[in-house]
């Protein structure tokens, strides 16, 4: 056996951002060495960020991410790293002709190992994702390698993500061409649960290879993606070693104790039993196993329960919507409901109440408690505040033309998305929008009205989890470190426990046109994000007109939530990318 | 040899109208029967509507889809028409257990041959496009069969739409199984140019096939989809025999004279040199060959040339979207610039100038000609209009808030935008919007302004076309049927003469901020639809300085695009399902 301490870095790239995350890798490198590490593991496409999407179609975006690899395997050497080993994720190019359906330039979703100022081996993930969030057959070829480089003694072998997700391909010669650590860079977006299926898999796949797995994971937000981080490191039985935290970045630097390689250095083919064939390449990079030493004590983070962890995931996605994209402030309309208040919380813990601005926008059927509650709110945050009544402007509209009934109540809530956007063309505020996931999903928002904006924090958050959301907030702070630090709970308590009401119109309740909320939240959990038709949602019991009340609304609404700006991602299905049905559409379910 | 007489049914189904495609079906089938055809064929998913996108992940839909199908068989046996096989698409389901990755349910893209009121044979499409405006690896598994169905005494193969773009596979089979006819149901939407390239390659198909192909595509819009027809039947050396219509609904009836089939029912592997093994089924199904007969001459429509094509591709694909969504009218702003001025013709022309209504918003800054090019439109073409002045309600939110340069410039776009909406919303008026794609492409609109709506005609037309189409439409009319019959051209010279401008604020020119037109869409041509970076572009002659600057003003127009209503697709790169990039992204290109 050798001992081996590898360093997985868990970081926070910036799509495109080439030189940046370049400068990162080197800075990471340089702390590892520090901690003593042997080998330094990065994340996919850490080089580049990920996703990247129709970038790796520019010729000009593939050749700056080979020249960044290489530009910065020299300088690790020349900044005296050339002796400790570094994998990490990049864009690069497989060497096919042209044809139908192949992505242009045939992209690769590769990896390398950089040594003594070199890229000493490359590969590229063998199975591309294409479900959810993942449209990789659009963007990548295949790979079809799997390198196993020797570390002090120690083989090494190196897969991507989505190969540990599938049967077949690189991961499945791990066992025969014999590894003592299989590592995996990933860039696994963070999901409900999602932590609890990645430990099994893990287990399950370390188990297979027959040698311990390390596997690195992207921690930041990205459009609608949330990183979670959570990388682990579990031994050839798939007992966990160690883990690292959720949602920040972290070096884990773990000990471990490996059997030593014996193979001869070379390229052999192997069955990957999916139909293809591998090329196993194995290369010796440096002498032999270290000396003995005394290995530091495995670090295993402790885990968040799920509501800390959505709310985590929330403030994480909208810090990094606005900073990566160089917004400075934020600025929202705050009513009074638990929507607003939510939605402004968030941003307070996400970038600091002195960054957040809101608009206090009453209209002839605001409450007098909607008022109280939102400035009450703005007490205890000490976000900056404005009013701007809508009263004349709305006037002003209506000695154009004549409106009634729903359109009427449209104009109102859209000279509030265009005071919003006026304000924020003038001070250069990023527009954050406030609806949830409930009121998304039926349609019950206003196009170019309250949907207006750049970033919906709350738009993949049902109602009844906004409520649950609110009430765990309130119960923390002080103890967290993502969350700010306030005299009393950052929510008023009316905001959380009064009736929803849009205040569209005299003594408006949701309810009106909606069942309680409990009941349709769980009637589109199972229509939304299991794709239940008809008749299998009456059969699981929900009342049978309104499943095809519902439903109907939920179709007729698809237009608006194209419209929808995105939001960061908590669901198997966030109304973004990931789930897409016709706009011109005659299909209507039956209960029948 | 043998005679048979082929029925290509050129049809425009509705997405997820099952009940509706399925007496399309039966009536076209009439009209095939009556013509004395021995076969009929529809196209690709006829029977549910093509594309579905996430309804195929629901097994109420697939069930749906099945039912119907064998429904629709016994409904023909009833009817009289069981003698006549029929090859319809459609959407079935496969027999595989669930996996990571895989679409819930294995959903096919199904084909079908109906016959004595019974399903007789059943196939699916092997090749998966996953590419442009294709995402099929989300939604279906690879089919694996190729039926041989014995008519009349003709073997006629079946294969759908992709295999046919593809080597290997099913149509890889054809000759070695040896058929007298290959028939290809698609689903193939409209890009400019693309004739040819279907042309050339069912050519090309037919002589590897070894025997006619008869290519049957459907007609009509779908979201932002425009599917041409320009469906056509090649002899087995691959020379045109007929040739449907381009953009209208047309049953496409061919004499063919074809070798007679020999080989004994059964099924039998072929290797599909591809990687895969296709199971060819051989079947019989009708008597022996027909009496010898007089043919028809074949039919062969004269092809459109360019710019008739897009005009017809525009005209459907605004007109599907209106009336397969359940719209009787459009509204639209009229400025008296060329963009409204096309928009509304285009409208004019596809569902008639009585359900088109226009809007005449003139601000402070809106010139003389502007009011008068728009009110001699109104009068050329006989749209309703009405003028509803913004400046009072432009005047109401600035006594709210201050606004200054661009804010103020986007306010009156807002307003304007909000006007139409608010009609929309009180007379159920569909918007369309007007923005070209030079606009489109480098940020040249107001989020909730300009691009407020529902539809926007020419979001896929550069501005130099949009030129080129309305001095084409001016000379063209009362010998097109697609087109509405004016007295006098329907566009004012002085709207197709004039120097843009936005008229947001004194004396502004389009000018001011960006290169002549023609050497805009030049570059944009070049980086958006060829995917060129800074380097290629720059060593291709374009001004290095303007490619910078151009391709920044792109790139942070990203957020806006997503946000802008569908179009019709007439270019590779609509801006639409099939061109996406990062919003939060660092990469800026450099010309160095």
């Amino acid at each position: 056996m050798a001992q081996l301490r590898i360093a997985l870095a868990q970081t926070n790239p910036v799509v495109g951002d080439l030189a940046g995350n370049a400068n990162r890798l080197v800075e990471w490198t340089h702390r590892a060495a520090h901690e003593g590490a042997h080998l330094v593991v990065f994340t996919e496409m850490f080089l580049t960020g990920y996703p990247v999407e129709d970038l790796v179609l520019r010729s000009s975006f593939v050749d700056a991410s080979t020249a960044t690899l290489e530009a910065v395997a020299r300088r690790l050497a020349d900044e005296g790293l050339g002796e400790l080993p570094v994998i990490t994720g990049y864009v690069d190019r497989a060497d096919l002709e042209p044809r139908v359906g192949q992505p242009k330039g045939a992209p690769l979703d590769a990896v390398a190992v950089l040594y003594d100022g070199r890229v000493v081996a490359r590969s590229a993930k063998h199975h591309l994702p294409n479900y959810g969030v993942f449209d990789e057959y659009r963007y990548f070829v295949r790979g079809d390698r799997m390198p196993i480089v020797r570390v002090r003694g120690v083989d090494v072998a190196i897969a991507v993500c989505e190969d540990l997700w599938q049967d077949g391909g690189p991961v499945s010669t791990v066992a025969r061409a014999g590894a003592g650590l299989l590592v995996v860079p990933n860039a696994s977006p963070y999901e409900v649960e999602k932590d609890d299926v990645r430990r099994e898999l893990v287990e399950r796949r370390a188990r297979e290879a027959g040698c311990a797995l390390a596997y690195v994971n992207q921690v930041g937000g990205q459009d609608e993606l949330v990183f979670d981080g959570d990388s682990i490191v579990v031994d050839a039985s798939g007992a966990l070693i160690a883990r690292a935290s959720q949602f920040k970045e972290e070096l884990l630097v773990t000990d471990l104790d490996l059997p030593i390689g014996t193979g001869e250095p070379g390229e052999f083919p192997v069955d990957a039993q999916d139909g293809t064939t591998i090329t196993v390449e194995r290369l010796e990079l440096t002498g032999g196993p270290v000396e003995p030493y005394a290995p530091v004590p495995p670090v295993v983070a402790p885990r968040l329960d799920d509501l800390a962890e959505i709310y985590h995931a929330l403030v994480l996605g909208v810090r990094d919507y606005v900073t990566k994209n160089g917004f400075r402030s934020v600025i929202l309309g705050l009513s009074g409901g638990i929507d607003s208040a939510l939605a402004t919380t968030i941003a307070s813990d996400a970038i600091g109440p002195e960054r957040v601005n809101v608009v206090l926008m009453p209209s002839r059927y605001s409450s007098e408690h909607s008022v109280g509650d939102a400035e009450e709110l703005v007490r205890r945050q000490g976000v900056t505040a404005r009013t701007v009544p809508i009263a004349d402007i709305v006037t002003a509209f209506e000695k154009e033309i004549d409106l009634d009934g729903l359109a009427a109540e449209n104009l109102q809530a859209r000279v509030r998305g265009m005071l919003l956007m006026s304000l924020s063309n003038e001070h250069g505020h990023l527009v954050l929008t406030t609806g949830n996931k409930s009121e998304l999903a039926t349609g019950y928002s206003t196009l170019y009205g309250d949907s207006a904006g750049g970033f919906a924090p709350i738009k993949d958050v049902p109602k009844t989890l906004v409520w649950e959301l609110s009430t765990w907030r309130n119960a923390h702070g002080p103890d967290d470190f993502f969350l700010l630090r306030t005299d009393e709970p950052p929510i008023p308590e009316n905001s959380i426990t009064k009736e929803p009401s849009a205040e569209l119109r005299p003594d408006q309740r949701d309810t009106d046109s909606l069942p309680p909320y409990d009941v349709l939240d769980r009637l589109l959990d199972e229509y939304v994000e299991k794709d239940m038709g008809a008749p299998e949602l009456v059969a699981a019991g929900h009342d049978s007109e309104l499943v095809s009340r519902i439903i109907r609304l939920v179709d007729l609404a698809e237009y608006k939530r194209r419209q929808y700006p995105p939001g960061p991602k908590i669901t198997p299905k966030n109304f973004g990318r990931d789930r897409r049905l016709p706009i011109t559409n005659r299909w209507r379910e039956t209960t029948r």
